[in-house]
């Protein structure tokens, strides 16, 4: 899948006391760069007022000795975000930061709220004013309640207000909150640095900045870190909400050398691919991986089948933003440039090729042309996860059904267009196996079409630029 | 004054149904740039959704054909602002632009209300939250009121409720609206161009894009162009509201070749040169202006005394934001850059030197001192407007009270600081009767500290960066 | 003829001994910007290498604190060049700096040699390559000739090969040389600033940093600044070669506040403007200077005549090089985004309108319009120099001569042309009386048509770039 | 040593006759990006000029819609470049394209000549003058020599004088010649797209532009591509000079996918891993890549020890030039932000690391450390090549010998140093053995001292900045 370009939802963090906590979050985002490669920002507070540099970009490009001037202060937090195409996106860049009634708050949120509109178009009917289309924006106003009597009150009041995916990283004058919602879609970690606590959506932001990793934030957890330390509440404890964390985040979102949701991911990946050879097992000489979003499955197919792993494939990591492509171009070109397979590995050979997923399935195609080009007797495709067959509401940026390979293909179709020898998808029972949890702790709609969260948002009667695509499936 | 950087308040446009709607604006922004050099918007409805480009800079740089492509639609506002440093300076930049229950709004401001730290109290502790310290976000805010029954009804009623200084351009999915306070602080005009309408605050923006001037919007009048043509509101009519035109729009504010309050600028300054040449007449061989800002005073001056005028300064005209200064500079060097005497000019001359105005006063004893330097035999220093001791609260950026060099010296004082042979500011009468209107449609608190509106702000209790330079006066 | 957009030459600056010599170089080339807007450069010496930063751009923008970081040493050179379209413009930007057998050494020119092709081919034809089409390259391979024993010797005797126009600095490890052609086409001063000494076209740069000015390079010097002093060469003294110093200088090309060729030009601008009101009288209201080009030479007019100074037209500063011109742009967009008259000044009014100069014609044609359009009872067209019938060998890229308008039509031709009551261009004569210097010390050969040098390179067998328009005429 | 920033050389490319030659050899050089980072450059020729850009920078953002606007033509030659810090670099980018007696030449080149300095010493004698360091300067002077007849006489002639590496792309108004010196250091391949010729530094740009390859050009081979087809020329025939292949751009510079030399590049490493197991075999749980330099000799180590491969680093793929290294960075930081160990996979485990080679070595012993504090139990490395211990004379920028590790210690001191259990290079004969040819036809010289050619530069009496560091070894 790493050809077909999903858009990750989010990557939040947040450090509390630090003497460089504007540089430390530069270092947090840059490890979650992959969570969001659009847009980025970074609020701090110096104790009395609230900063904020964001802007589009990547990470290392934003950050300057020039932004850094602006951030002064002890606490911030930090937001990585996919965009949306054209400049204007920096509307919808985050961390949020607002004035109200209690002082400055800034909120930096990864997720999707299903209720976004119908909470919306109630506080619109109050007379709210909306500047962007994020949920955040909507955090804010329900934080901003004139009753409440402290920004912390307002956080967790507002969680109960909303439904859906939401892990928060939340800023005030001398507090950094983290929220998890109650369902655990996204992860969030706790670490600690010197004298000081990190927020991150993944481990692998503790470690670049050598943080000792503490625990997971649970599912439903509002951790309020202050001079007090670190103290939790439990807003929904009472609601017996089922676990719902993402099995997307460990097939292909989240990097191999984070822990979350209790388990490292490269590991559960080589587990899916243990797996998937176990279900779908074929004589061949090589197992090719589809480089990166195949290289760990690809490794377990090799382990569990004795078949030996090759780099069949080269990616070329220089392509970026910037990339011109000519105007005329081969109709290849896209695949090729990103991925080209080396001849002299795959000629003659049987190929199991690997990779996380197909969405519209175009890029594996081109991919399987590339490998019988180049030789290959056999191509075999095997898919370390089910057929993508939903939608899904908490975050991720599948195309619509239409779109989706699998959703309008049997599966003796999907093999004649894809023109290999055999396909196999990992079953849902298989993945959520591997896990080596209990099955209901995961959500896998997007697999199966059962949603933990009843789907509120079920008329598109705003014009909310990102709720849109789910409607035309 | 043209080396004090005195910092303009702002510029507003609005063009009603041009095929081209956002190049207009465009244009329109640049005959405006030197009302706010530092950040520029512009926003544009397709008839059912606004579309906004901001960013700091100028406007010729700021928008270029990738934020055109991002611009569709007939109808545009449009703002130039300046600013404070910083690149967070987008935070405040306009138009503000904003979703709420009635549909989407944007609007752009130039002034300052009086009241706006009430006005933010009172929205703040209903739950309001505020994402800027703009007027321009309580204006919506107002706007946004539930019970009001359309767009129209919600600006006008909301400036109802604003005290001071806002003359606005206001763009709603098919409506342009002009605001002009009852007081007429700033200028408003409407023009015609082809099948459509224009506002801005101007008559050269109206000369650059080729559009017809109508007339003047009156102080206190509210415009609404749509399909229906142009209507026009009063709500203030009963209110027997002055007028309090700012009388330093003439002085200094606006392009000579604007026509503002019922007079051409550069007509009126010349008239100003006239009477300062009546007031303070001297026996001198050569009149000099202060290029740019004391070039139509002068010529007054010159053309009332008879005596000639010479170009004693040379402006250079490259300087720009990124000009990097050498760190051993002289002391000079910021003067000297932007201005050079012509030694053989003034050598052995007697010379009248003509500014708009003292701020400060270390620039200009720095360009006496460059005056005799060059061999000047005696200076005269004419002011072509009174001194200034009194803050502004309707929008421009003076020095504290602390800064003002007629503030806190006497005309002695003033002229021993300059080292000047002779010292003359323009007589407040002076400077009122050239405008040949009556006095009392104009607003000089500056040089009199007679304010016309009361003034509501006067606990500087809110954090608000662009309020608390008034109090420490 | 600010408006037409003729290419200036170029500017040269030097310094000797100064601890910061990259930043005077820098302050000295921005106050020379006027001279070549497009590219620059600073090449230093630490007394034992050189290090170069050229780039296209204005120089404010060019010379940032890394490219600062970059040009270490005590004495510097710097170029700024007027540029043909397109990057690849940096291949032709100066200096020149190489390495040869007797060390580093380079060059910053201004002028155009006429026997450049001549030598360039003797040069090749002996083996020699050459990276660029400037002339600056073909002295740095006369000067490079093995037999020669010092840099100076270099210097001299590539000095004696060449003919036409050219004023240059010149950098050795530890040696600054100025060089002055024996006609004195173009200025060169020196100047002293504190231990050190100072080389530069104009002297405008020697004001700005503060530097005292000691004299003007001679014509036919060759001045050689080093740890022994400053001390001369006149390799042409036997020559007997008259002056011949460009008068369009004076016209337009220098800035107003520099002396060139012993006299200030303001002042003979001012002279000019006189002259033209002897010559051409006429009965009108207002003098009104096409800004900035006819600033002086309307005030000389206006004192000559008695008829007041107006300031009709407003320019406006803001235009750089990133405006985007509106795709649908009427076509007096161009002049009007420059210049925008002033209604009330002219309406009614008998007009004299003064320019430094017509090139095509087109210009001044949209002007007259502009100020009918305004009211203007009568326009009366005076120009400070005579018509434009010749093409420059010497460094100034006038258009060709298809597209000189005096060089095409009659007076009268010209007068309905543009549209006015009655035209005056300054006679030859007037204009090298006004000069108060013998009129053969000038060249005016762009008037004239009588050239002080053979054209060498009558024969354009070569691909040359910067050659070629001089032969379509 | 993927970490160890070694600077590559350079990787060079031409094409013929195609109507988008500059956007071809744009995508070319975007192949072989791997081969130079920091400029890169493309000249075109239109059939009767030749036209320049280069910049520094990536190939993907340098070139855009401007830059082929400057492009014409149906022929290209391009150059990717390694740099020295600097914007000046561009000086030395490539190519190098001038004017001479018989016409536009245009060079581009991949090594380094061993008598570089006698030549540009003996040239400079004669007069000539040199704008940059490179050697492609030298072969345009020696081209330029006036008694050749013809632009390939003298690129013939020219060849016979330079000793060393040479790999050239040339550009003449109509034809392309590629160089490839008699030893045959570096890579070159000649490829058929459509009616056109390519050539190429490696296979991998002409899968990339989907050109048929045809074969490389020989060792000694000068290829003339014009009209009439392809002609070769040999003219060192008669000198009997033998291969000499580097065998490092099998180790570690050529693209895995690209066929080099023969054979392909990752099929080579993947049996250098193999010879490697063969000649060190331990007793461990996983064999380790260090990403992406020793992806393929660890799958080789892999396959022959029948030792799982584990994907124990994470590679952080957004590390560009932009990213601001915070201040207070612990002194892991540099190599924790390229790699990150996953915990899971090491944790107790016996683990083998392999890498393409050592030179520093600071970089392999933090490694080493980073896979400790994960909890590996034995940590055993495992290099691909010999130890270095002798410099590149041949275009190969290996640290000075007082900085390679292995040739200032001892295996055991080395061993002690990294902190592994154990150690193994692969031995000269393994390495040379592994690539299946003669041992004969490899420079091996970096691991051997032996060098193919003399090293006629044994004299630093010039200040060359690509020279000096291999003379403080």
């Amino acid at each position: 899948m790493s050809g077909e370009n999903i858009k990750h939802h989010c990557g939040v963090f947040g450090i509390y006391n630090h003497p460089q906590a504007a540089r430390i979050a530069h270092l947090g985002l840059f490890a979650l760069q992959h969570r969001g490669e659009e847009a980025a920002g970074i609020c701090t507070s110096d104790g009395s007022d609230l900063h904020l540099v964001k802007r589009t970009g990547h990470v290392g490009e934003i950050f300057d000795e020039a932004a850094f001037a602006q951030l002064p202060g002890k606490h911030a937090i930090g937001h990585v975000r996919y965009s949306t195409t054209g400049s204007s996106t920096i509307t919808n860049a985050q961390p949020c930061k607002v004035d109200y009634s209690r002082g400055q708050i800034a909120i930096a949120h990864n997720g999707n709220l299903v209720n976004a509109q119908i909470l919306r178009a109630e506080l619109e009917a109050y007379g709210s004013i909306f500047g962007s289309t994020t949920d955040s924006e909507i955090f804010v106003h329900l934080i901003a309640k004139p009753s409440y009597r402290s920004h912390v009150e307002g956080v967790v009041e507002a969680a109960k207000r909303v439904k859906g995916a939401f892990t928060l990283t939340i800023l005030t004058e001398d507090q950094l909150i983290g929220v998890r919602d109650p369902y655990g879609f996204r992860p969030l970690c706790l670490g600690k640095l010197g004298d000081g606590f990190v927020l991150a959506s993944e481990t692998c932001a503790l470690d670049l900045i050598e943080a000792q990793f503490i625990r997971e934030i649970e599912p439903g957890e509002v951790v309020v870190i202050d001079r007090n330390g670190v103290k939790s509440h439990f807003p929904y404890k009472d609601a017996q909400i089922p676990k719902a964390q993402c099995i997307f985040e460990h097939v292909y979102f989240a990097r191999p050398d984070s822990t979350i949701f209790h388990d490292n991911v490269g590991f559960v990946r080589e587990r899916l691919g243990r797996q998937l050879a176990k279900e779908h097992p074929v004589e061949a000489d090589i197992v090719v991986p589809v480089p990166d979003s195949g290289n760990f499955a690809a490794m377990g197919y090799s382990h569990e089948s004795r078949i030996p792993l090759a780099h069949g494939f080269i990616r070329n990591h220089y392509i970026g933003r910037t990339f011109i492509s000519p105007t005329e171009a081969g109709r290849s070109l896209k695949v090729k440039i990103k991925l080209n397979p080396i001849r002299q590995f795959v000629k003659g050979q049987r190929v199991i090729v690997v990779d996380d997923s197909i969405v519209r399935g175009n890029t594996a195609k081109s991919r399987v042309k590339l490998l019988r080009a180049a030789g290959a007797k056999e191509v075999h495709m095997r898919i370390s996860c089910p057929p993508h067959i939903s939608p899904c509401f908490y975050g991720i940026d599948f195309p619509s059904k239409k779109e989706l390979l699998a959703a309008n293909n049997s599966m003796k179709e999907i093999k004649q267009f894809l023109n290999v020898e055999s396909l196999g998808y990992l079953s849902l029972k298989g993945m959520l196996e591997a896990t080596m949890q209990p099955a209901t702790d995961f959500c896998a709609a997007c697999f199966s079409g059962c949603y933990p969260t009843e789907i509120y948002d079920d008329v598109d009667k705003f014009k909310l630029e990102n709720k849109r695509k789910f409607f035309d499936l």
